[in-house]
């Protein structure tokens, strides 16, 4: 059976960019993923806020993790395409990316995610994700 | 008149995610932005691949610079959202990214950007966005 | 006060693409409408299925006029751009899209839209939409 | 070997939405398709223009035929996703969807399009697509 704790968190520390943008996985479900990231000015646009490529990498890998806990045993997944729609500035105190799979199919697998801003009390929806991953047979 | 050079030039070093991934302008132009980015572990996916958050980062860049090169006076630009494909594994020795106006308008502007990846002679595609840039009045 | 039911209902009324297609509005709610479909051969792709131009046409329609219900007063709204995954040949007795506001703004209201197949007691997504509505001043 | 104008042009014959539209294949090129349509009541929206659904119908099947012109022998092809930017109001008197191939893979294909309005001796883009095919092996 697979462990898709392990799976899930292997691949993430491999990931260069997740450790470069302060980026941490929160939690892994079967077909649900969460990573947060904290501001910085590291990750600003010009105005201050996070910018929208540190949003997407954070929206990207959540989809992608949240496909990999549905593929099937063995295969490993890539990022075909994806949509990113900036709702607010993306100013908050943390950011969680939460990807979720709409569809798993063998060959692609549709997902969605979304940046909540948690700041305070309050949380808001920061930038909302449409994504299509690809399954790839692993070799190993 | 607007000296594009300098709001461009003094926009991009305000954006500290830039400076994180080792981006650099290249070149301005009315409505064409060029901005190159070396491979490097920090800015890495879980195949050494370069991350599509990093991939994402200077095609948003080098679209909403394109766009603000064509922006009325005063005015500053913001995301509002934009659609990527991967094309290829981003393995290269450089990456560049061509932000290119399509068509701009007095609240919207609709750009594409590529990301071209150079390695020995050869150049490929590796990425390929269509954004739409919002034209914010700005109070400088 | 605006009356969205008459408002959405002579806007959907003036679309000649909606009665060409065979479309009709089942719902109007704030934030929320739906429009409903019946598969025909008129709105055939080569297999059979419903096209995704068809599909595409109510989504679009939904989310425009679940943004318009949310719209200041006096103003109409004009589709900036959307983005559309197909998840599944779509194949049914009844095509409902359901658009809903994500988040409505002065000038951009962010939308999603899906179409549920429905066939016998079951329900499936077919596909889904993630678009930018543009508000306009209306001269009316 | 493949003909491609036999095989583009019986899979065209047998979308019934691109007969209902009033759509006509222009040309089948390798990696290059050409659709027109005339405007209509029957295709437009609550202000006469065209709909966006009816320009997608042709962006799609404009995308989908060039992605088929370069698939493998005796594969079909099924749109995964898609967006589109409308750049202008859809007024002229011809539409022409050109959709030309980025990237042909063995699974997926990446092509863009892009709607030409024609009006006097004039031409402008009305709307621009990026979208993803699908190849699937075909039994026949």
């Amino acid at each position: 059976m697979r462990d898709i704790q392990k799976i899930v968190s292997d691949s993430f520390a491999a990931q260069g960019l997740m450790q470069h943008l302060g980026a941490r996985l929160v939690s892994i479900e079967p077909g649900e993923v969460r990573i947060a990231m904290a501001p910085s000015p590291e990750i600003s646009q010009q105005n201050g806020f996070v910018h929208a490529g540190a949003l997407t990498a954070i929206l990207d890998s959540a989809c992608g993790y949240a496909a990999l806990t549905m593929a099937p045993d063995g295969s490993d997944v890539l990022t075909a395409e994806f949509k990113v729609n900036l709702l607010r500035p993306a100013v908050a105190d943390e950011f969680v990316a939460i990807g979720k799979v709409v569809k798993a199919g063998r060959t692609l697998t549709v997902c969605t995610s979304e940046v909540i801003g948690v700041r305070g009390g309050e949380s808001k929806t920061i930038a909302i994700m449409q994504a299509t991953i690809a399954n790839l047979a692993n070799s190993g």
